[in-house]
């Protein structure tokens, strides 16, 4: 483990700034989660990139969201196969452990991803079609997405596929047989976002409109 | 897709709040990450637990670190099988595409999914075992690190369980090429964290000490 | 260039320091902002003393801030005369170059610059009069700020005009086309701070207040 | 003062971290800097560029080092004219008032400023050959080290230049009577530096060798 170095220096200053202030003025509240165990209200999937800050937008604090962020806020259909399946095991967690009211999708303008998984649809990108690009592979789920594209100018239509990411996700939840029976049960509400990060907006998904409104 | 609802309102309310206020004193910023995309130092990956607020101890803000949380903060070995793997994608996008500098994982105090992992280690929770289990089958990463720990009583051995999560990755990490490239490169150093969340502690694991230390 | 000299050993021997850790650690970081370019968020206009430490105020690292220094933290007027104006130049290139989202002036306690126009404005301290005096011709720029001074004992009014020179700079840098126009596009945001030294205290300008208020 | 704003969150935050870690634990330092003024040992003449990091590399604290920043590390000429100066007021003030003992300039890789006037010598740039423009007035300073490149090609030739941009203000400081005084009375030494940014290199003007070394 040669390869491994401490903390570098500038994050330890950060943390020790945060412990002589936010975890001081918290104290108390912090132990009671630690003892107590977390009871979070609501799941949120989005996206890794560095840009879309969940904790900022919702003014969210410790032990108020279970978060899973993997690229491009993908949810893959229900395989109960045996394997490794990170994004699964964490809403299995999430809904049957915890019990969590909300389950929200959060898809974000100018994902990196989405415009990958569009290029490699459009066959202009092949070393994401390769077996060996785990990008590639996680993108796959992504393709329902691209297949329903209505025609139109590339932005149209990468701007779509960005929030075909969400409605792509929500559809796959409701695959799992979990997921389905505590929304049935009135346990917990899904929910679709999609946030534009220069104008800092937000659009929800709207059953009754049958599409994105802005929030 | 009638199961889908709109965003509830104290979300709402915590969005149009942030909106007004810390997206109005950053608007600039936030145009410019918008229109030239993400630059981020290090990537984080850490668990999904909603008490873990990385962003909060690094005082992180829109930028500057990208983001994995899945639960137990667990990297999968190498395995280009053709599969989703979307751990391995994040990392892969990190690494080559954004081409970050520091790549840290972060475990943390009271780990429920690695007290699963004990527990199903130890024969105790054979619905963990089922195949169907998306938690068992994510554990079973961890496996390997259970099967290291010393003898002891079971608050010392969970407590080392948190820490072997954390070392298990790194060690996974290590097991893709393009990591081990961008670390021989001198382009990318791996760093080892464990935080406890009632006392606001932090340790990093220390190649020279052999182990984690307070930092 | 006899008069000039290689580094004293003090600093060779810290600056070794620094290539062995910081350098070691951050490696990959910093060559990337060598291969990519800076992209600093904010602009910082503070003054040379060595007592004001922006950098470890705002725990800043390499890439973040953009930072000129000059004596009393002082913008000129927009004068394009073709002559060199270095602190004019340093904002033209933050500003329509690097197009930074926050530009700050920071001004502090004690400053000598501030202390010199004030005895100079007072009539006391003749040697700064002379056209040969660069620092006394320099702090004309503050003079329409000592003009402001409400009556009072000399130490509040000292305190007032080392803040007039925080608002005199802001009230400058509006007269630079390109700031005024970042600022209506929403690109840019203005700051006003002022830092007492021996108590390590921060105030920034707050417009609604009309005035500085504890951060 | 509309245009104003008062600090953003993430600094406040940083700062407030700093409060209560760094300036607590140096607190009666910090009030008797307050109370006895500045004392530093140098002055530090750098550029703007975020990536260059003065204290860092020195490992500089409060007290330390007075320190100017403009584009491209530049001194001009001296020229007495009445004319605001500050780049020359900070000078006088550091070696009159002040006293300290070195005047370093340090110059760094990648400069935009430099890379600027280069384009502007060529004739590539007829933008930065305005009168309007600040930064080409400013960097018409290193003008003389442009005519002064040997032949070669464009990257070796740029290289040189950043290093010119060096020479040409410790030759423009010794144009300074008082500059000049002060290294013939023993009191001043003038140093000369350059750093590689992505390799965390540094180099010294050798008087002796005639040229960089490194340190």
């Amino acid at each position: 483990m040669d390869a491994v170095r401490p903390l570098p220096d500038f994050l330890v200053k950060r943390y020790q700034g945060w412990k002589a202030t936010t975890y001081a003025d918290n104290r108390g509240w912090y132990k009671r989660l630690a003892e107590e165990g977390q009871r979070p209200r609501a799941m949120v999937i989005s996206c890794c990139d560095s840009r879309v800050h969940v904790t900022s937008i919702f003014g969210a604090d410790q032990g108020e969201f279970f978060i899973h962020r993997n690229i491009a806020n993908l949810v893959p259909p229900y395989e109960p196969d045996g394997d490794h399946h990170g994004t699964s095991a964490a809403i299995e967690y999430a809904v049957t452990s915890l019990r969590v009211g909300h389950l929200i999708v959060l898809g974000h303008s100018g994902c990196g991803g989405v415009e990958g998984c569009y290029q490699m649809c459009e066959g202009r990108a092949p070393h994401l079609e390769e077996k060996t690009s785990f990008v590639g592979r996680w993108m796959d789920i992504l393709r329902p997405g691209y297949e329903r594209l209505a025609a139109g100018n590339e932005a149209d239509r990468m701007r779509a596929l960005e929030k075909a990411s969400v409605m792509v996700s929500l559809e796959n939840l409701l695959t799992f047989p979990f997921v389905t029976k505590a929304v049935e049960d009135g346990l917990l509400t899904l929910h679709g976002l999609w946030t534009h990060i220069g104008e800092g907006g937000l659009e929800t998904y709207d059953p009754a409109a049958g599409g994105f409104v802005a929030v």
